[in-house]
């Protein structure tokens, strides 16, 4: 049984809800509320010493790392496809998402909705911005010439980049200046039995109302 | 035939070198200064747009991202082994050292020994190795029960690991607080063809001493 530990809003943390859905796999999902210090806790860090959601725990082993865990739940399935190197192609796109993509599109979407507008870290939005708008021309160039990230097919590469950049309006980017991948956000969602991120608490809807 | 287009004091890119030369693999290697913006030009940019080091070209294919290539690399050896649970416990740690490691123990060393004494860059060193030694800490929290970060035995985990650990020094980390990690790096050494980082050009060694 697999029980996930995860904060709705975080798009690491839906990538695991998207694939386990896809997959029809049973689960559990427990939610802990990173954003006001649930994974800090003396209990979370006994399981998770790295103090991040996602975690799972499947039959009292844990793992950690959203891409690590898509990667495990995903082998031998259509959502993993292709001989060796477009595996590993596979693997390049996720190691860019949390590398190059991740930390500006989604550190600019946490900031714009779950920190206080004097928050003194509003002053890092523009050098975030740059970055994001960097690994989404990034994108771009590829969705101009493929249509996924996985390969030949939809794949765990798609979903971990669509977790973030889906969103990615709300942390202050425009994205109809990168058409193909407004296309290929389409695609995802049309995927069989895709499931969108629940919808945010009041307040996060609110700051980055007001962010804009 | 493969190419390493990489920066030898890197360590995403020495990656490669140790576990191309552990597997005994012929490789060209073609230096890229990209302290000087040498993964900035255009032809650099039309085979990596995404502008970094190292990539790897394979009879006339791309592949970009270190820690992916060490898995094309590995896979079907004994550098990636274990059940499925236990190869995706080793790319749990793969993409914890690119989000929670690498950003911070190496950008610190990066800003010691590759931007000018007065960069204000510098500015950012303390946090930057509160971070690192964050992770450091679930390191060693690891290594304090487990010989390795790839599963029972030696592998990719423990290279992509080891890159920018064994010169954290040079970022300002003391790692004799980490007892179980200083052994592990030893272990590491002393792997079969194991091979160093190269040395570091003069002007970076006296920025680093300067730094201290």
């Amino acid at each position: 049984m697999i029980t996930v530990y995860g904060y709705s809003p975080s798009g690491n943390c839906h990538k695991l809800r998207v694939l386990l859905t896809q997959l029809k796999r049973p689960f559990t999902w427990i939610e802990i509320d990173s954003a006001h210090g649930a994974t800090r806790t003396a209990e979370y860090l006994a399981k998770n010493p790295n103090g991040k959601v996602p975690m799972i725990d499947v039959d009292g082993r844990i793992m950690t790392e959203s891409n690590a865990i898509l990667y495990w739940l995903a082998e031998g399935t259509p959502y993993f496809q292709g001989d060796s190197w477009e595996r590993a192609q596979t693997m390049a796109w996720m190691f860019f998402e949390q590398y190059s993509h991740e930390p500006y599109v989604a550190v600019a979407r946490f900031i714009c909705g779950w920190t206080p507008l004097d928050s003194p870290r509003r002053a890092d939005l523009p050098k975030l911005r740059e970055r994001g708008y960097q690994a989404l021309g990034v994108m771009e160039k590829h969705l101009a010439q493929n249509a996924w990230f996985s390969g030949k097919n939809y794949g765990i590469a798609d979903i971990a980049l669509y977790a973030y950049t889906h969103c990615a309006d709300d942390g202050g980017f425009d994205l109809s200046r990168f058409p193909s991948l407004v296309q290929w956000l389409a695609r995802v969602r049309a995927t069989p039995d895709f499931v969108d991120m629940p919808r945010y608490a009041d307040e996060n809807i609110a700051l980055i109302a007001q962010s804009k």
